[in-house]
């Protein structure tokens, strides 16, 4: 199990949201309470929107606690939409190219959760990827290509629908090798202006998904941060980070989320049938 | 363009060939002189067969001339049959699992050379790869999908015909993507018993490929080593190595190399047509 | 806290007892049940005597349970004597030249456990050092340190005398910088014949050390070895690995244990003044 | 023999000066034509000023023409003045806490050359250092006990006086040891305003220093930065990069620059006696 973190907001330092608050992701890393995978020690990644169009990334397979170079960055970078990622596996190898967020263009990706059979569905799908896309996958995880199935299937003119044809190829293709219920996930997604969550499991047992209640709770996660945050300020993160456990609201099982300009929208997800010739 | 050395016969520490020769393999990774590209600074790797069935694999993402594990390793490790690799690219990332020798079951694979237009025709040659093989691919390079197709055509039990319908199959498969010669290499594989090289290119113009000409120059190469190289001992290098360069005979465009029992015998090499549903 | 084992016996592979036994050491550093520190993550070591005089080193800063490299080299490296550490910092930098062991001549040498206040004393001590031994200093840890200062004390001749005089001088400066209570430690070092393990603490309440109680405990820590275990074979544990606890005999606080041909001997383990000039 | 560049100027990115030119430094770092070391492949790192006070910091073992992370911090990261080096050794260990700069509160610090020997003379430097400024020694390398010394003679207040102080002593306690010249050095560093360089050897002999001539080269080194550089743009490089190696002024031996605002003023370097006590 991976966790993530993704902000959306006024422009603030990474170290702001990752190393500032008690209990924050980072220390998380090396000791989790509520996760049932104790340790994400393979590896980390925060890819973040600043002065240019496509957005930076920084992906190490240290784990994050550990790096120093790291905490240097998240000391001077400044962003006003970020993703983070730690990673725990014990499937694919542990590479940079392995570890989240994942980049296509401006979009940035990271995913908590797995494909149950994937080395089973694993080459039928990658043959799904059109070859435009393919092209970008760089490592070996099922996060890298849930997002490029996602990618294939429309995710820049329309992601909801996208996402939801993902899901569908991938229940179809997994249940075509005698894998009944194969998606479990959160994913965390965005274009650099709007923001999007998902959770998601086939069987309806998804992992875990908050979204930050209000300005107050996430001036109470750092309270130097009141004047940085914005009248917008928004987190979504895959367990609780924070000493404040009752400032997040869990996001409903098969839900996505579009945080949009500080408005935040909860929808039912629900996989779609993927198009024929995929 | 990689570098590799192969070597076969009584059974020798790893440095013995790597580290003390003067113009070593490892002192080339640094400054070579002949070949194109001056730096094989992208990783290296070494496998080596020792008491067990399964080859001992160690890669590693730093050069080889700075990596202390690697000299300490070869310091240690006897072998009678290994593969060592240094690389250098400007297409596939650095990463452990770009790095050779690659491994399935009890053979080692090193490449050096390239697909031209691999970008293209990428895709089309991994869904030719049987899914039982397509499991074991672990990384991003050619050179891995070269092996992975030679064993989907038989390299377990037809060593020379599966390699002659792998190049079949990329030449074909990148002709109908507009690329008309696009194989360039030589290749290194054993099964831990035999040692077969290859050095072919669709224009002819391959990279070199050299075999040793006797015991003679073998012990001229690092006369300590006399009384271990036994009656059989044969080294394939890419590129000359050691002092006196006129101990390599070169292996001719177009060859399959197959040395077994420190029996050397050179035959054509020609790409064969592959089977029909691939 | 770190997590170290040592082993002496007959010949193994190092797999045999790193990774093969359940709850074994290399498991331990993912996620473990009895130490104040749940992740040693932050890299690794192993030290073995082979069929060279020197023995061999392989460290790395990745998580031990994630590299690949230490699962293939376990698998192929045999040893009737080797030392292995997996590490949890929260002071020294992550780099392979301060993960353990450390190495001088045919010495290794591996440690858990701190000097408080290292910060204050560290100076004073490496002046302590001999310049023939401060020449093979490479990190910063106290660890490292404590061996040289050992070996400025006599280690290669009278290996009790000089732990005792470097725990005097490391108690003795320390003091002269206001910090009465500065040694928490178990020590592991070996010459490649004679095995020795130390438990001590300044304030008596030092970190915990075991040793296996007998031959048949070991075949129950893995029956796959009773062959090759020889009648000698023993293990020195910071903390107990493998399904059956009682299977370790903790040595008592303020210890020196001594294992030589299978004999193992435990002694009281007292500081003694160091030499005037130091 | 390293490489760096310094500069000091107008907001840019740092991949504009780095990644952008022809022939830049990075690409130097795998195939320089002028250096005697062809390949500095062993690490590198990165400090620059940005919007806080302390510099921002970012070294890596890997070696910068195949790391990612630094070709995306190039894209995103903006600066007025910062410090890049490439490393090549075959002395100390390759480790981050070996790659230049060195930091100490808002000072930065790079070094080409070398303390001849310097494992002679390193116990007795390293306890020159006040013990204020040895905490804050992470490696093993001269370049960062030069950098401490300087601390240690006053660097803070009086930076040419420092050096100097720091060059005497090097070449006093050397020449205790039976080394007369011992000094071969350029150094660059900078408190976030000023910026400066030495370029000294104890033989007369020193490795090259360059200086920017004006404006209109910095433009031909990369016309795109015309707006950015602000009109008291200067560069200071170990060797020239770029197309045009006219645009490059030497620096004479035993001289220290001064930069700025623009202004550049070269001053005789000579050694001066360290204080009684060091």
């Amino acid at each position: 199990m991976c966790r993530w973190l993704g902000y959306s907001g006024g422009q603030v330092y990474l170290e702001d949201l990752l190393f500032k608050p008690v209990n924050n992701l980072i220390d998380q890393s090396l000791s989790s309470r509520s996760a049932e995978t104790p340790t994400n020690g393979d590896g980390f990644g925060v890819g973040w929107y600043g002065t240019r169009e496509r957005p930076g990334l920084f992906r190490s397979i240290r784990p994050a606690w550990n790096d120093f170079n790291l905490r240097d960055l998240a000391a001077n970078i400044q962003s006003h939409l970020f993703l983070a990622h730690i990673r725990a596996t014990s499937l694919a190898t542990v590479q940079e190219t392995n570890c989240h967020p994942f980049r296509y263009g401006n979009w940035l990706f990271v995913h908590n959760g797995e494909i149950f059979g994937v080395e089973k569905s694993r080459r039928d799908l990658l043959t799904a990827v059109e070859p435009k896309y393919f092209e970008n996958i760089q490592g070996t995880t099922d996060s890298e290509l849930m997002f490029h199935l996602a990618l294939t299937f429309g995710l820049e003119t329309d992601p909801p629908g996208a996402l939801a044809r993902m899901a569908g190829l991938i229940e179809q293709v997994s249940r075509s090798h005698g894998v009944e219920e194969s998606l479990w996930m959160t994913l965390g997604l965005t274009d650099g202006s709007t923001f999007y969550g998902v959770r998601y499991a086939s069987d309806g047992d998804a992992p875990t998904l908050f979204h930050s209640r209000d300005m107050e709770d996430l001036c109470a996660f750092n309270p130097a941060l009141r004047e940085h945050f914005g009248g917008a300020a928004r987190v979504l993160v895959s367990e609780p980070v924070g000493r404040f456990q009752e400032m997040w609201s869990p996001v409903p099982p098969g839900s996505l989320v579009i945080i949009r300009g500080g408005e935040i929208e909860i929808r039912p997800f629900r996989p779609a049938p993927a198009p024929r010739d995929a």
